[in-house]
């Protein structure tokens, strides 16, 4: 098999877009798309820090993930509604905001706090993926907002970020999986990459363990994706 | 005063735009916009009713109003966080879910139920009528699918919905109140109508009481931006 | 049809009764009744106002609206052990605030906080328009009790407030609906006014949308009400 | 000392007052009165009994106690709003429970549910005890109504309920506590009786540790008290 | 019967066991056994007091307990993924910290906080007697603690603590009930004492309601338990 | 540097002990002890599986994880009063969770659900790793008791899981991180094994990105301590 469901091959991205400035009022944001996975980020600048920083001369950078009811195949409940954050939204949130945060330097971006709220509009897999990588551009954007008006006390990206999923399905290593592909695969993992170097890796046996071969295939995998998505970005934010 | 700051007439609604089937999984959906207040509308059809009607034969029609949090100018807390819902959310949903239900058969829907979720993504005033408006679309598309599938008794539909503000700001009345014109606005009143009559019909004294007199010259003004909407809608929907 | 299950004219109030001074630790506080619906209203005055309006020299009004688990026929789960409030009480604390708001003159009130607690010990239909009739007399004692104690700026009601709620019963408009009556009106409506001057319209079709002509109705009956409801409001306070 | 600050005797109960079907629609109501202390109970029926005791044979009495929140001398905070319910109303609301279900054959009351809201209006010390005093009131009305359904398989009473705080107040044992005085006593006992034997004692060493002979004082007094209270109980119940 | 189940004696204590410093990070800490019942009771020192209490002088101790979701024989939810805590444990939780504080001179102690968190790893009856117990061990250890950091007044323990439960079981009375005695007993009681002298007595009619007799004999009995309680803190505390 | 400063070499575990059946009634039970860091945890059998899975022949395995408050340096506040389970406490569950289940046929095990508590007494670093080499032991014990009473379908595990955490501290790589190392190390991953397979890789960069040949390092080191952690779970389980 050297092609998938939707025609892509093994090692081929989703189509992936980025739309800059798609809300009015926010610092940064973006609408960021891989395929149908569509997630709006906005990066909110506020000068200040949470108390427990203050005065340290540092900044924070923080995310929040959550998905629309009808983003999914069925609608899901609200979790407004029920009252509670459940485990999965509360993990992808915190994986967002290291990842973002393993390229800032606090001390440059001084005592600001950046939010980046990632809310899927629609969801076809690679849902933490997408976030990640859609919110670095926004979070230039927002850096970029602070430069403009000298809020900055130096230079605080030190890097780009990128994430991607990978996994293997029906035995064969595939790259940036479709919901349906996900929903069936032995073993996945989601990489996130600033260039060449890793930030967070998280690899998963679905099915059964598997053998370190197979973790060294998906890294080579992910690491062809992230180059792709960097230069993806890059384009974005030059136009 | 003839015109407003954004330029438009007294009477004169802002651009309202429908893009339908801005979703692919929803059975309906609809992005609305009045102005830049944007509202994505999902309509999630399922087979059966709450608990409470089950065995009744009758349908069910619902709605959930929320907001991302940097819809707004600044960032609010996601009440998914604060883990409870506000007043303000919980008021609306029911406004919402109330006018729609007033132009549905039961009996012809069957034992079927609707949900009709708006998520603003942006909010420039008027996110509510906007909802309504927009839901009244993605309820037509979901009542359509449903009919293609031949779930339907009868014909649910018994008329159309359209929603706008109107208020007194600055001493005159005036038509879809932008949120710097909300903010300051004496009087302010939500009218929701099925073409020349009337759902729903919500007025607040936001400084002095108001005399009978001003109530009239609201209803009129209401009255000629719900006929404007009633003709956009039915135009998005022959599309 | 000229009379109604009660005997009662269409125009025609149930029994109203004030007993000011109902408890011995509020600065004001009255038991109001609407016929068999019976309202607790407690008046709380404290010094200072919430943090976010501090230091602005204004005073601040609120409301909170609850009803016990057996003032109903039923009884209902108490919100407390629920461990939330539903949206039907937030939005009925938010209409009381609101009401009474709209007479009062922070600049007068001065930093004074007053807090209106409305409990329904009984409902009987009209317990939103009795609670904020009520809590105008209540309010009023708290003021003369700020007004002893030379705590006032200068004198800050502006004027009355009355509330009932009418409809269209059976096809025939009506004042002051009791539950068995609210319960199968086609139209209903709260109408909250300061003498003849209009605070507050909540008109929703529960049946069909109605006519502009049934609006006018319905209008005029409430006007006649609430003219009455400030005669018996300034009886009970010249007592 | 011989009379306390509102001239009663050391071992003398406040004007207690029993007003029998103080609400419309409850099974049994009663609004019972210590002095300023006053207690709004409500019996619900239901029929059947909560999942876990199904098909048991057997009834089931609880009860719930809470406070109006200007019941005492300052507003407190509602638990509704707090969105949850104090340590201290939890376990009042255990004791009342467990109290009336001492003098309750579950068996002759068949499967059917008595609920007893305690609702305190107004403060002034002994809130717990007028509540239990009161339910057993209420209940005796509540089981009247099953009695005269003929929905009962025997009589379910087995003996009344009465309940009385005592304490050392500045050195000296003293009979129903007020408010003025709870506040200040060194030892603090609750006391729940059926006629002459025990249901429930909780006894408190506010200050220091107390002697065997103080409880044995504190016992007597209490017992006075409650044999008072069950003659009064009976005079109301035979009105 | 003069022996039990277990081969006690009716006034035998089950083995009770004090285990200091089972933990590493805690100012003072007791692991502490009734036979089968197993309580971890941390003592945790903090400078400072909570908000209400700041500035005058006075420390603080207050107690939490809980206890793990399989310390019983069938297994419990835990209260936190349940988002409340229950009646049952704020009731004891309310009850251990009262008992402590009844030798605690908080002049003496100045403003520090002592919080004893009681942890039920394995429960067979009389879990709360253990926690109150075991709590005086620890907070003897904890303020030993504060006393080699020279953070005392004065010396802030003024009595002991010692807590048993004694119960009428199938008619007779018997010493510190173990589970399979405490499910059966028709009267049961927790007794806390400050050697000879009373903190606090809870005493409840399971079945029927009991003559004063039986509350004296068992007030001997829990005298008796208490004695030798004593006994054995005190040797625990000298080793 | 060769050693580190509890003097083992960088290769080294910490002592571990598993102490089996240390509860009476969970029907399995091991305190595992990495060092200072005890984590208690009780396996429950029940029949039945929930209510998704009901009929499917298959069974289920769960686990929730959870820290005393005093198991840390500082006092941390439960999450039972704070009434919300925080963001790592639910990620943590999660993976233990996934963990287990990776090695279970859910066929063999039939329509029986194990759930294992985790409970931290007292965290040094590692508590989550622990917690899941200790799950194993409780797990085969909880198995052995099905077995015993004939409940299996067929043997339901398919392999042994352990696992353990590396990093690098002071730019050295090392196993088994405790507290004071953990804090401090510039990349941090924890590893799940079943023998020589993995199940589970998330890799931290807490610093800097790091590049691929540490994580080669890393991983080897993981296999090191896993394949040492699998032969003292045999040694325990043969005991």
């Amino acid at each position: 098999m050297t092609t998938r469901g939707d025609g892509r091959a093994l090692d081929q991205l989703r189509e992936v877009r980025f739309t800059r400035s798609w809300l009015d009022h926010a610092e940064g944001s973006v609408l960021v798309e891989y395929g149908k996975t569509r997630v709006l980020i906005a990066a909110s600048v506020t000068e200040g820090v949470p108390r427990w920083r203050r005065g340290s001369g540092l900044g924070w950078v923080t995310a929040e993930y959550a998905m629309l009811p009808r983003a999914t195949h069925d609608r899901s409940d609200r979790e407004s509604v029920k009252g509670r954050i459940g485990g999965r939204t509360h993990e992808i949130s915190r994986l967002i905001g290291r990842s973002l945060r393993a390229v800032i330097d606090y001390q440059a971006l001084g005592e600001n706090t950046i939010v980046l709220d990632c809310d899927v509009l629609q969801a076809d897999g690679g849902t933490r993926t997408a976030a990640i990588t859609g919110a670095y551009v926004a979070l230039c954007d927002a850096v970029a907002w602070l430069r403009q008006r000298n809020l900055l006390v130096a230079e605080p990206l030190t890097g780009s970020v990128q994430a991607v999923s990978v996994g293997i399905v029906a035995g064969t290593p595939m790259l940036d999986l479709a919901y349906s592909e996900d929903s069936t695969a032995d073993t996945d993992m989601n990489v996130v990459m600033s260039g060449e170097r890793y930030i967070e890796v998280q690899g998963t046996a679905e099915q059964q363990p598997f053998e370190r071969s197979v973790m060294d295939d998906l890294l080579d995998l992910a690491a062809k994706g992230c180059a792709e998505l960097d230069r993806l970005q890059q384009e974005a934010l030059n136009r």
